[in-house]
């Protein structure tokens, strides 16, 4: 099985498309201006000395190349020339910097040249990663080679020092993205090094001696041994991303039980309900089991990302509905949050509650508003190379086999049999759950995944999904009906315990002040009053109105349990549009009775 | 209006007994024990030199006077040769090592000479402020004067460095505690230049040029504009117990208007259901309006008994049962906790609700069980002091009248219309609501409180209090309904949002995870279910067993809301006695159906 990569799809309207236009119109050009201003594109130049403004990081390349990446995705789909010539401007700095025996990196070429390849922790291949994945997307919209070959002469240089010479002071990267960018790599090069060294550094983790073993950084055991979600969950979520990925191109079983065990790990006890994933601030990390808090928790958008791109690679590795429904979840909620409605501010975490009165608390607090650019800016870029390659996680094809994962107006050119092959969806989705297939091509099977929200579903499926044989010409239908949902938590997550999560269809909703008042916690939704479905202009999904009821307000500090209440009607959003009217408190999970 | 003394008040049986006998059996020992072993008593020598074990700390000399009054208290009731010879020696050692001029501090004397009266931070007049309080109560309980006559000479040594002179570097001290005692110091001995001084620190404070006005050290303002209850909350609580007895004694309106007005904030919004008070752990200080957590809240055993000496005060200011209401709760709950039910183990914070898991977390969390002594170990001999002391809290005689405030088997010696009378209490409380006064003396009114908590009592009250006339021989009884109640918190308070707490009588009730199981914020209690009162072994108060239900068990971590539950009988315990049977969970807010 393969999925079809974001070249291969055409959103053509609807939901992903006005986020698709959005990043195109603003998000591709804040972010490169925040870039250019903080001084990231000049970094490049390598001539960043002391006492200068604008001191580079030892991330800032990856910021740069992923922004690049979305650019590349951007172009496959349609010109855009200002766009391609900054990619350009970036590409012959880096190719004019690059020392000759192929490292670049812009910090330690320009701060710390004498501690190249000293410390694990420093991000140096998670920088090359990135500029990896992005040289693929570039080669591969524009055909130009000269980015590539920087990275294939970098990746060279790797491979000498990592794998042949050992000469490196450490043997894995403290943060991953490298393996599965080798992997891309691999798929699209097919040169065998690279698989190399992709499984070197998979299999050399939490495996070798020279290494810290503490487990909050994935190093703690070896791959095949994992059997929970642990540490930074960023870089988990992209190792166990490139673990599916090399047991897929492996056959490797030991190594996809190890994955289905760590995916059931995040997706059964330490995923919040929005696929927010690392809810400890602290190390940013997973926390234990069932952790979820709401307003404390830490939810990075990149995280969420990572859990969609963890969820894509295991559609490649088992037929099962719940890595789409991990997906969906992760990039309609914990992942769309990240961006403003405006395209230009971003979150770095995403709470499931604001509460702005416990800013005078001492404890940790998340931000009630986005801005535009962060001292550890990764998540910018990352949110505009998943918006301009949503069409990655929508369908993978299989042996006579077409898996549609996700749902939007879109088209796909497959091959099917050895035939190309098209299939087009019309649908509304996420406003509304019917989806119109039509597809031309040899006759083959068409999956549709079910999605686990749609519980009223009456049809017949097969891990997850519902089976259509296809034939040229042919129109399928499939109708998912979306009502409103009160969504309860696992008992043992103590912090929403009587409450529910709103859901229609895959979207969670939630409640802002602004909309409710204060005091949102006490605000109870009726399980059997109305729930009105409204479209609103500026807004991609629908808004709902529910009943509702409150306290009155009253001076005591306690009284005896009161049943008088104030009525009202609820104003809930999708979750990932909040925060987008100013400074507003903002609650998930509600009472409801 | 007078508050009758403890040593006028003697407690015969029931519930303060209990505690009284432990105090006197293990208390007052086992804090003697770990104050001798840590080295507190022998700093009372003054030669402590660098590089020796136990370094004296500045706080070290108030916690030795704090259990020197506590004994004395103890010695009002009963004998007690060995603890009486411990506070001779130790009186001895004070004697010996005080310095020409009248000062003392163990620390400061031997550690840091140069810096005596440098910095308003470092708690040399609040070890004053003790020491003047235990030398009172020595004297009262014993006669002897030697500890009486240090403290007076210290006293005069402050009144001339920081009155008649203003050589000290600060004007008013950084932890309050001198005011209340120098107020009592006055009240025992009539001395105005006392009083002068305890004035002086009280109008000084937010009212000078020399010190800083950070509001966390209630600084910010003179105290007449307090308007709200802000900082360190156990200095905070001694300096308006300060301020309500100098209001008294001066008949100073505007003083007693600031201490109404702090104490309704206090009540009405700054303290938990257990008269927990002091929410932020960073600081010990009071948080904003409704801020009252569970988990992670302070409630220092300490604050909780500054709040029950500030209602005291209170009481001899304003006819208002809701002073005596909240002396109740303070005593009953948030400071009763801080003491182990065999009598030797302390917390310093109280929370409302303990999760282990949660230890996982990078945040704040409590400890889960007592200990025999703190490094900073206010809270024990605070402890000592209070049990042996309770009477204190017990009645204020007024013109012609007598209140009573708080019940207890018991016997006092009061003077009304300048005679001799005496009054006898008979009651089970708080196991039950029946109380049974008999009289003896003067025609008077006894004035008896009707608990806030009691909404079911039927007769007439005024300010809070029922009203009988009494001759010699007249017996009175009381019945105050005691059912089980659910208490909501004010919508404004968020954490408690949708949750109850369960109180009976004074005491608020708790559930244990060592009785209930895991998963304690999973459980509703029944509002029309059974709950059974009864008294078991080994504690002074009823447990109750009432009727609830929870989830059953699950491996989803997201389902649509459910409505199955597993019925079961829930144990509930004094909030008091909660983290007696090892480490467990606990949670005093529940939810309630």
């Amino acid at each position: 099985m393969k999925n079809v990569t974001s070249d291969r799809v055409r959103i053509k309207d609807g939901f992903w498309r006005f986020y698709a236009d959005l990043n195109r119109r603003v998000t591709a050009h804040s972010v490169y201006d925040r870039f250019k201003e903080t001084g990231r594109f000049d970094a490049l130049r390598c001539d960043w000395r002391e006492g200068e403004p604008n001191r580079p990081h030892i991330f800032w390349d990856s910021d740069v190349v992923k922004w690049m990446e979305g650019i590349a995705y951007l172009l496959e789909e349609a010109p855009a020339p200002d766009l391609e010539q900054k990619v350009d401007a970036a590409v012959a700095e880096i190719e004019a910097h690059q020392r000759a025996d192929g490292y670049f990196n812009s910090y330690f070429l320009s701060v710390e040249p004498s501690k190249i390849f000293t410390d694990r922790d420093r991000h140096e291949l998670y920088c090359l990663g990135h500029a990896i994945e992005a040289a693929i997307a570039y080669h591969r919209a524009t055909g130009k080679e000269r980015f590539l070959n920087c990275v294939l002469k970098y990746v060279d240089l790797v491979y000498r020092v990592f794998v042949a010479e050992g000469s490196a002071a450490f043997v894995t990267p403290g943060h991953e993205e490298i393996e599965l960018a080798l992997l891309r790599l691999y798929d699209y090069r097919k040169d065998p090094k690279h698989l190399e060294l992709a499984r070197f550094f998979i299999d050399q983790r939490g495996n070798n001696d020279k290494e810290d073993t503490r487990d909050c950084w994935q190093a703690d055991r070896p791959v095949r041994e994992i059997r929970e979600a642990v540490g930074h969950a960023v870089r988990a979520g992209y190792l166990y991303t490139a673990m599916a990925m090399l047991a897929a191109t492996d056959g490797d079983e030991a190594l996809k039980t190890a994955c289905e065990r760590v995916f059931s790990d995040i997706t059964t006890r330490k995923m919040s309900v929005t696929g927010g994933v690392g809810a400890e601030h602290d190390g940013e990390k997973f926390s234990y089991a069932y952790d979820l808090p709401n307003s404390d928790t830490y939810n990075e958008t990149c995280a969420s990302i990572a859990l969609a791109l963890f969820g894509n690679a295991m559609q490649e590795l088992v037929l099962d509905s719940r890595y789409g429904d991990a997906v969906e979840r992760a990039l309609y909620n914990g992942f769309l949050a990240g961006v403003s409605l405006d395209g230009d501010k971003f979150f770095y975490t995403n709470p499931l509650e604001i509460d702005r009165k416990k800013y005078a608390r001492s404890t940790y607090q998340p931000i009630c508003e986005r801005v535009k650019v962060f001292r550890c800016s990764c998540c910018p870029p990352n949110v505009v190379r998943v918006l301009s390659s949503i069409g990655r996680y929508m369908y993978t094809v299989g042996e006579n086999a077409i898996y549609c994962h996700q749902f939007a107006s879109s088209e796909v050119k497959l091959t099917v049999g050895g035939k190309e092959a098209l299939l087009a969806q019309e649908t509304n989705y996420p406003c509304d759950g019917s989806i119109a297939f039509t597809y031309h091509g040899a006759p083959t099977t068409l999956y549709v995944r079910i999605p686990d929200w749609c519980v009223e579903y009456e049809g017949e499926t097969e891990n997850g999904y519902a089976a259509f044989s296809v034939s040229d010409g042919d129109r399928v239908e499939v109708t998912l009906p979306m009502a409103v949902h009160f969504v309860e938590a696992n008992p043992y997550v103590q912090d929403n315990a009587g409450r529910c999560a709103v859901q229609r269809g895959p979207l969670v909703y939630c409640m802002e002040e602004v909309d409710n008042g204060e005091n949102l916690r006490d605000i109870t939704l009726l399980e059997n009053g109305e729930a009105q479905v409204k479209t609103e202009e500026g807004l991609p999904a629908p808004v709902l109105y529910m009943s509702a009821e409150r306290r009155p307000k009253t001076e005591t500090l306690y009284a005896l349990k009161s049943h008088a209440r104030v009525p009202f009607t609820a104003r809930l959003i999708p979750y990932f549009a909040f925060a987008n009217r100013g400074a507003s408190d903002m609650l998930v999970w509600t009472m409801v009775k």
